[in-house]
C-alpha cells in the first residue's frame, strides 16, 4: 500500500523485520544453551557450539516463512535450520538445541525482546513530547483563548491551560508505560505444557539466567495461555493513542478556516491539495486521528484473544502476533507525528483574542 | 429481557440504580457547598440549607430521566429540582446551589463514587476467588492430569498446576485492581471549561475538601476531556474478564462428555436441558464465557470515546455512561460465577488418570 | 442510570420487555402445538389446551428470571411453568408441551418475533427521515454554502447537495433494511441437535406452519450455531447508525459558534447548560453521535459470537442476547433523534453566504 | 514478521502491492482523460498523451511513499510524477492531467479496482469451497455421529448433516458476496467537494465513461464521506470469516485426542511439534480460527470510520486504507485454508460410531 508509511516508522519496521525477529530467536536459543550448560544439564562444549552458530547472520528467513504454513508456527522450521547448522559442527550438540523447551517459549520470548526495544523507543518519544508540551504550556501560560464545550464557545481560558490538559493525560501514560515495561516484559520458559518438567530440576535457575542474558523480567510461571500481560501492554498503548487522538482532534478543530487559532508548521510540499493548491491541510494531526481511530479495535482483538484453551491455544495465540506488533508500530508513528506537530505548531494569539472578543 | 440477570448481580443493580446515582449527586452538591462555606466563598447558612436538602430522599427521578432528553444530561434537571427545594427553605441559598461548577463535575464525580463502591465489591470477590483457587491448587498439587496443546494431548502435568495458571493471571489482576482504585478514582471539579476559574482562588482547596468528604482521590487538573482513567479502569476489568473467560473455557473443555475430568457442582434444577433431562450442562462457566466474549468490545468503545473535543465532547462523553457501568456489572457477575464455580467444582481424579493412561 | 432514556425509546422498551418476550414465547408454543396437531403428531385436544393456556397473560416472569441462573436459559423455567398450567387443565396434554423441540427453538424464534416488530418500526422511522431529508434537500437546492475538506474551507457547494449526501447513504440503508427483513427474520425449529429428528417425518411441514402463524420466514435448516443472519442484521444497523452519526457530526460542526450555519430547533428547556444559561447546545445531534460511537463495538461483539461450537454454543449464543437487543434499541433512538433534528433544523442561509464571502 | 504469510496469500500480496495500486491509479487517470476528451472538455491530443504515459510501467513508488507523509495522501505525489512525465511529451497536456478531480477520486477508485479483483478471487474460492462441502455432505449423508450441545453429547445426528450446517451459512455468504460486488464496487468521481462542479456540465457522462472503462459500477453521487459501501463490504466479509471460524472450531474440537472423529489431512512436515514429534496438530483450522478472531475488530474499525466530517474526513478516511485491505487479505487466506482443510479432511467414521455407542 502506497500509504503504508503513514502507519509505521522506519525504526519500527526494522525492529519488527524478519531479520530482527530471527536475531532474537537465536539470542534465546543461545542464552538457553548457555544457561543449561551453566547449571550442568547440557555439555558446555555443545552449548558453546550452539551459541556460536546463533551468532551467524545469514539465515534463510524465506524458508522459515514458507514452512510456517505447514508447521503452524515459525519456531519449528527455525529450530530445524538451527539444528542443521549445529549438526555441521557437532553431531552431539544437535540434541541439545532447543532442549526441553517448546515453540511458544522461543516465539513469546523473541516477541518480548522486540517489545522491550519498542517500548523503550516509545518512552523516549513520549518523554520528548511531554517536554515539548511543558515548554509550550509555559510559553502560553497567559495566552487567552475561548474554551469550547459541545463545540460551542463557553468561557475564556488560556491556551497554556489547554496544553496542560493534553500534557496531563500523557504524563499518566508515561507512568503506565514505565509500569508495563517493568511488569509485562518477561521471559517465556515452560516447556511443552508450561510446567517446566522437561527442563528438569534446574528449570527456575535456567529461566532466570535466560531472562538475565536477554535483559527481560522473570516469573515463577510460564504464561503460555495467561496472556494478560500482552493485553495490558496493548491496552496501555491504546490509552496513549487515545490521548494523542484527543490532542490531534483539538488541533484540527482549532485549525478550521473559521477558527484559525493554530496551524501545523509549514514544510516544503506539506499539506497541499491535488486540486486546491492554496489550501493548507492538517496533515500530521490527520494521521494522528487516523491512528487513534484504529487502536481501540486492535486492543479489543487482543483482549478477545485471552480466552486460550488449556496449555496452548489453537488460534487465539496466533491471532496476537500481527496485532500486538501493529499496536506498537501505530503508537510509534503517532508519537513521531505528535512531536513533529508540537515542535512546529504555529499559534495565532491574535486570532485567539479576536475569537474571544467576537462573543464577549 | 428475561435472561438479563445473567449479566449483572443484585448488588450492582442497586449500585447503578437511579436512586443511588441521585444519592451520589446529592452528596456531591452537599460536599461542594460545605467546602465552599468552609473556605468562605459562600455563606455558611446557605451551605447548611443546601446540605440539609441534600439529605432528603424522596426525589422524582422519573422527571430527571425525562428532562435529560431535552437538557442533554441529567445534571441540569437535577440541579433545577435541587434549587427548587432549597428555594422553599431559603431564597438566598438558591444562588449557591451548584455554585461555580458544571454538569460534568457532578456527573463525573457521582460516577466515580459508584465506581469506587463497585471496584471495592469486585476486589472482595476477586480476593475470595484467589483464596479459593489457592486452596484448590493446594489440594490437587499432586493430582496428575494430561496437559493439552492445540487441544491435543501433550504431556502429563498436575491439576494443581493448571489451577496455579488460572490463579497466576488473576493475582496480577488483583494488583491491577488495587492500582486503578488508587490512581483512577478521583473527584471531578473544574467548572465550565475545566480551568477552575469560576471556583475562584480557592478552587484547589475546594476540590480537595470535596474529594475528602466523598473519599475520592484528588487531582490538580479537571479531566473533563482527558478520559484515560476511565479507559484504564475498563481495560483492567477487560483483562480480568479475559482471565476468567480462559478459566471457564478450560472448565467447559474439561467437562466435555469425552473428557469428563471436572464437573460443575450440582444444584437443584441446575444445568438441565429442556429436551434432554439426563444432561448436565456447564451453566456457570457458560455464563462466564458469554461475559468474557462481551467485554473486549466494550473496552474498545471506551478507548474510542477518548477522542473528546476541546473542553467538553459532543457525544463521546455521553457514550461512556452506559458502557463503563456495563463493564463493572459484567465483571461483578463474572466474579460471582467464578466463586460459585470454583467453590463447588467436582474434580474427577480417576478420569484424569484414565485419560493419562489411555495415551501413554 | 438516570441518562438511560437517551439510548432507547419507549416503544423499544415495551418491545424488549419481559412481558413481550414471554408473549412471543407463548405464541411459539401455541403455534407449535397447533401445527403438530394439524399434521397429526399430537392430539388436537392437547393442542387446543396448550394454545388456550398460551393465551393467559398473568405469568410470573420474575420466577423465570431467577431460575434462568440455574437452568442456563429462560426457556427451561418457562416450559416448566407452562407445563404446570397445562397440567391443571389436562394431564395428558402436558407431555405435548414443547414437544420435540429445544430451548433454543423457542428462544431464537421469540427473538426473531421481537426483531421483526423492531425492524418494522425502524423502517417506518427511516422512511419518515428520508422523506424529510428529500424535502429539505429540495428546499435548499440552490442555497450556496462552503464545502469543507479536512475541516478547511474548500469550494462552494449547496446545502441541498450536502443534504442529498446524507440522504444518499440512508436510502441505501433503506434497501439494506428491506433485505434483512426478507432474508434474516426466520423461524428456528430444529430440536436438540438441529436436525429435526425429534420432530419426526413432518418436521418441515411443522416448521412451515409455525413460521406461517408467526409471520416469520422459513428455512430448510436450523441455524442454532449458524448465526450469520443475526450478524447481518446487526451489521446493517451498524451501518445505518454510521450514516446517522455522520449526519449528526456535520450538524455539530456547522452549529459551532464560529460557523453558525445551522442550529437545532429550539424547545422549552432544550439545550441549555447548568452553568451557562445563554448557551444553546447541540443536544439531539450529540445523542446521535454518542449512539453512533457505541454501535461498531456491538457489531463486533456479534461477529465474534459467530464462532459457535457444534450444535449449541457454550457462551457465544448467550452473549448475543443483550447485544442484538441493544443494537436495535440504539438504532431506534438514533432514528427518533434524526427525525426530530431534521424536522426542526434551523438553517441560517445568511451565515452560509457570509462564510462563503469571507474567503472568496 | 516471520509468521506473516499465515494472514495473506501470494495473490492478495500482488493485488495490494504498490505496483498494482499504482497501475489502477494510472488506469483511472487514463480513463478520465479519455472520457473528458470524448465529451469534448479536454483536447483529444492531450488525452492521448496522458493515456500513453499512463501505460508506462517504471514509476518510482518509493518516492510516492515518502512524499505521502508530507502531502497527506499518495495521490498528490502521484499526480506530480504523472504531470512531470506528461510534460516531457506535451507542455499543453500537463494542465489536463487529473483535470477537475480530487485526490480522493483517484484513491477511492483505485481501491475499488483492487477490491473488485479481490472479491472476484474470493468468490471463486468460496464457490470451490461450497462445492467441496456439498460433495462431503453427500458422502457422509448417512454417517452417524453424536451431536453435541454446550460441548456435552446430546443426541445422534449425521456427519453429513453437520457439514450441511457449515454449507448453509456459507451459501448465504455467497449471495452476500454477489450482492456487494453488484452494489458496492463503484467509481468515485466528484471533484474537491464531491458535487462534480469542477467537472463541468458533462460530469455525469464522464463518470459513466470512466466507470465503464474500469468495469466499475456507477452512481449519481460522489461518496467521499458516505462510506457505507466500504463498511458493507467489510461486514459481509466479517460474516463470511465468522462462518469459516465456526467450521474450523468444530474441526479442532472433533480432532481432540479424546474425540478423534476427524483429522486434518497429512502433508510432509505438517502439523508437527518442536518438542513432541509424535503429535499431529490442527494447523490449518488453527489459522482459520486465528483469522476469524481478528476480523470482528477490523469491521468495527471501518464502521467507526463512517463518521466522516463534511466533504472530506481528517483521519477517518485514512484509517480505512490498511483496514479494508487487511480484511480482504484475511478472508482470502481463510478461504484458502478452508479449501485445503475440506479437500483433505480425514473422517474417522469408526470413531464416530464408537463415541455414539459409548453413551447410548
Amino acid at each position: 500500500m502506497l500509504a503504508e508509511s503513514i502507519f509505521t516508522t522506519p525504526l519500527m519496521e526494522a525492529l519488527f523485520s524478519d531479520a530482527t525477529e530471527l536475531r532474537f530467536m537465536l539470542a534465546f536459543e543461545s542464552a538457553l544453551a548457555t544457561a543449561q550448560a551453566a547449571v550442568g544439564v547440557i555439555p558446555t562444549s555443545s552449548a558453546t557450539t550452539i551459541a556460536d552458530v546463533c551468532q551467524q547472520t545469514d539465515w534463510d528467513t524465506e524458508q522459515i516463512r514458507e514452512q510456517t504454513l505447514l508447521s503452524g508456527n515459525p519456531a519449528i522450521p527455525f529450530v530445524n535450520l538451527l539444528k542443521e547448522r549445529v549438526g555441521r559442527k557437532s553431531l552431539k550438540a544437535v540434541q541439545y538445541v532447543h532442549w526441553g523447551v517448546t515453540s511458544q517459549d522461543v516465539i513469546d520470548t523473541a516477541l518480548m525482546c522486540q517489545l522491550k526495544q519498542g517500548l523503550e523507543q516509545l518512552r523516549g518519544d513520549l518523554n520528548r513530547l511531554t517536554n515539548q508540551l511543558t515548554a509550550l504550556a509555559h510559553t502560553h501560560q497567559y495566552t487567552p483563548m475561548m474554551g469550547r464545550t459541545l463545540l460551542q464557545q463557553a468561557l475564556p481560558m488560556t491556551f497554556g491551560g489547554k496544553v496542560m490538559g493534553w500534557l496531563d493525560g500523557l504524563l499518566r501514560s508515561t507512568e503506565r508505560l514505565e509500569r508495563i515495561m517493568k511488569e509485562c516484559i518477561i521471559v517465556q520458559l515452560g516447556g511443552p505444557v508450561g510446567n517446566g518438567a522437561t527442563l528438569g530440576e534446574h528449570g527456575s535457575a535456567i529461566r532466570e539466567r535466560v531472562a538475565d542474558t536477554l535483559e527481560l523480567g522473570t516469573t515463577t510461571h510460564a504464561w503460555h495461555t495467561q496472556r494478560d500481560r500482552l493485553a495490558d501492554i496493548a491496552a496501555m498503548l491504546g490509552i496513549l493513542n487515545g490521548s494523542l487522538g484527543k490532542l490531534a482532534n483539538d488541533v484540527i478543530l482549532l485549525m478550521q478556516t473559521e477558527v484559525g487559532e493554530v496551524r501545523e508548521g509549514a514544510a516544503e510540499g506539506k499539506g497541499g491539495s491535488s486540486s486546491m493548491p492554496h489550501k493548507r491541510n492538517p496533515v500530521t494531526s490527520t494521521f494522528m486521528v487516523a491512528i487513534a481511530h484504529r487502536t481501540p479495535a486492535l486492543v479489543a482483538s487482543l483482549l478477545g484473544a485471552m480466552i486460550q484453551s488449556h496449555e496452548r491455544a489453537a488460534g487465539a495465540w496466533h491471532s496476537e502476533w500481527p496485532v500486538i506488533r501493529e499496536v506498537v508500530k501505530l503508537t510509534a508513528a503517532n508519537l513521531h507525528y505528535a512531536n513533529d506537530l508540537i515542535g512546529s505548531l504555529e499559534v495565532d494569539t491574535v486570532r485567539m483574542q479576536q475569537n474571544l472578543n467576537a462573543t464577549n
